[in-house]
């Protein structure tokens, strides 16, 4: 019988309680309240009785009232770099997805990688609210990180903040390094180049790592010069590229963290007139759909986006209605996906 | 002095009034409230020592309690078909920016042209009280969408639902699909395939009747062959155009009414090994980064996505403001940017 009380005003509907319904429909409140929330037993006739009493007198369940009540706001909130990178856009659609039908709507902060940003938004989060948070974090204070931890449910996804007790979801960025190097190195490169992300996150490092143990397990001299940082976008991978051409340092394969980065690299190849794969190799990571749909080609390392998102989701759900969380840093497997770069 | 008796039991944080906060620091309470709305005159002593005690004792302007004497969230919708598709995306960056400045948070709904989820997105938005909806509907019921605009400020982007009334922000979709046409036809092409979305919405029809226009204008004769509809994505494109050569239909240029239709047609002439743009060429729509990246690189109509977006946020927030909007139907310049494959 929640809500028998709640009586609201709002903007162009008529304010009306489920009592002033039941009394209308002449059943009780508690068969309102279980018709309204779809939660129990009733007749058919019952149930478009009150539907259509509540559709024309304009009730509705009044979610600030009960949120006062009930002190959940049925919201959870994603901090993410860039919503126009497709890999961070699908594991929002599978979040939004997984948590729509629990009730909750998901509110989205766009940080650019702008720390200033990410700051306002954590004391957005917090005054909305919000229930839980999914954290793609560029925040390098670890005490801000750890401070939000405090005060709501946050899971993170993608980077991990490597803080005792934190929740993590992530790809297995060192395996997909590895995979990548190696592939390069099978297909008969010895002077690799990697391209990565100026910002030094768990998924670069991770990724580096694999570079650096797949040359060592494959017995090639590990070259400074061939790391190049930057940020990701494909022009600034284009121009790292074309100085390295210009001034006349010899690799053989690129391996871009990156599918974007990737893109870039083969635009400077082509300006070059370099021939891919037979010159230079190329091994980019993500597998969004440039990748695929680029000409050539790129192979590339797959992260399972969908299940990166599902599963912080189900996580967070969890936190949120207050269940232990046993293994609490889940790292799901890549795989490589050859095409026309090697 | 509004917020002096909010008491709201927050997870992880201590309970306390704006009054207790005032007592303790040895102010009125409207001091404290002007502090915390950064509203107003105080010393910058009165300001550090306010906020330090707020901080100390974890007071936060609790905004469920907030929205329920104001009723409002202080949060707005968006209804989009798909966030993965970085137009969409794009938008969606650009309300969230110029929305977070003002105090709103934005909900993301994303409806993969479903109207059945659309549908529950509308019941839901209503549910938790958002204060306006930016919308890029799919739905085909046009009395719902009459409905939604009966109870909530709406701003409809991108897809102009033609309802008396409705505030509407879009591209010049007409001129954009003439413009591509011309393209092709001063580029010499006779016999020009136009590939659309299936659904048919304001912006398809918009551009459909640029090309039929541009055909008609330069005396070229309409042929229904080559109007292929097909879901938006590459592979459905790429098949497409893939039957129309191997059913032996003489073509010579292709008008995609999405830059994601081009990159599939430009898959399938790639490997029937037609030359591009030697042999037929290729227009798109949207200008996303695929149309400058690909090889050969995409001619295309840019659409401008920031503008799109801010405009509809700031008219949203004039609606929501109760201000009178004069200009219902904005329709924004299109250009064509030529790039490759014509």
């Amino acid at each position: 019988m929640t809500g028998a009380t709640e009586k609201i005003k709002i903007k162009g509907t008529k304010s009306i309680s489920i009592k002033e319904i039941a009394k209308i429909c002449g059943v009780s409140t508690a068969t309102v309240s279980r018709v309204l929330n779809d939660n129990g037993r009733f007749s058919d006739e019952t149930k478009n009785k009150v539907l259509r009493t509540v559709e024309k007198l304009g009730y509705k369940t009044n979610n600030i009232a009960k949120s006062l009540r009930t002190k959940k706001t049925r919201s959870i909130g994603i901090i993410v770099p860039d919503i126009t990178n497709e890999y961070f856009a699908n594991i929002i659609l599978a979040i939004q997805n997984f948590f729509f039908p629990q009730g909750y709507s998901v509110l989205v902060y766009n940080t650019n990688e702008d720390q200033g940003k990410e700051d306002l938004y954590l004391k957005d989060l917090e005054a909305k609210c919000v229930d839980g948070l999914i954290y793609f974090f560029c925040m390098e204070d670890r005490g801000q990180i750890d401070a939000i931890r405090k005060k709501i449910p946050v899971v993170f996804v993608d980077r991990n903040p490597n803080r005792k007790g934190a929740v993590v979801v992530e790809s297995d960025n060192y395996t997909g390094g590895f995979l990548a190097t190696e592939e390069l190195i099978k297909s008969g490169c010895r002077n690799i180049v990697i391209l990565r992300h100026i910002l030094t996150n768990s998924t670069i490092v991770g990724r580096y790592k694999g570079y650096r143990d797949a040359l060592n397990k494959y017995g090639i001299p590990f070259n400074p010069d061939l790391v190049l940082d930057m940020y990701v976008n494909a022009n600034a991978s284009k121009e790292a590229i074309c100085r390295l051409i210009e001034c006349g340092i010899a690799f053989d394969g690129i391996f871009a963290c990156t599918d974007w980065l990737a893109v870039g690299a083969l635009m400077a190849l082509r300006k070059h007139n370099i021939k891919v794969p037979q010159q230079v190799k190329v091994v980019g990571f993500d597998n969004v759909s440039i990748s695929e749909y680029s000409s050539p080609s790129i192979t590339t390392i797959n992260q399972d986006k969908t299940r990166l998102g599902e599963i912080a989701a189900q996580m967070l759900l969890d936190m949120i209605d207050g269940k232990s969380i046993d293994e609490k840093n889940i790292i799901l497997p890549v795989e490589l996906i050859k095409r026309e770069t090697t």
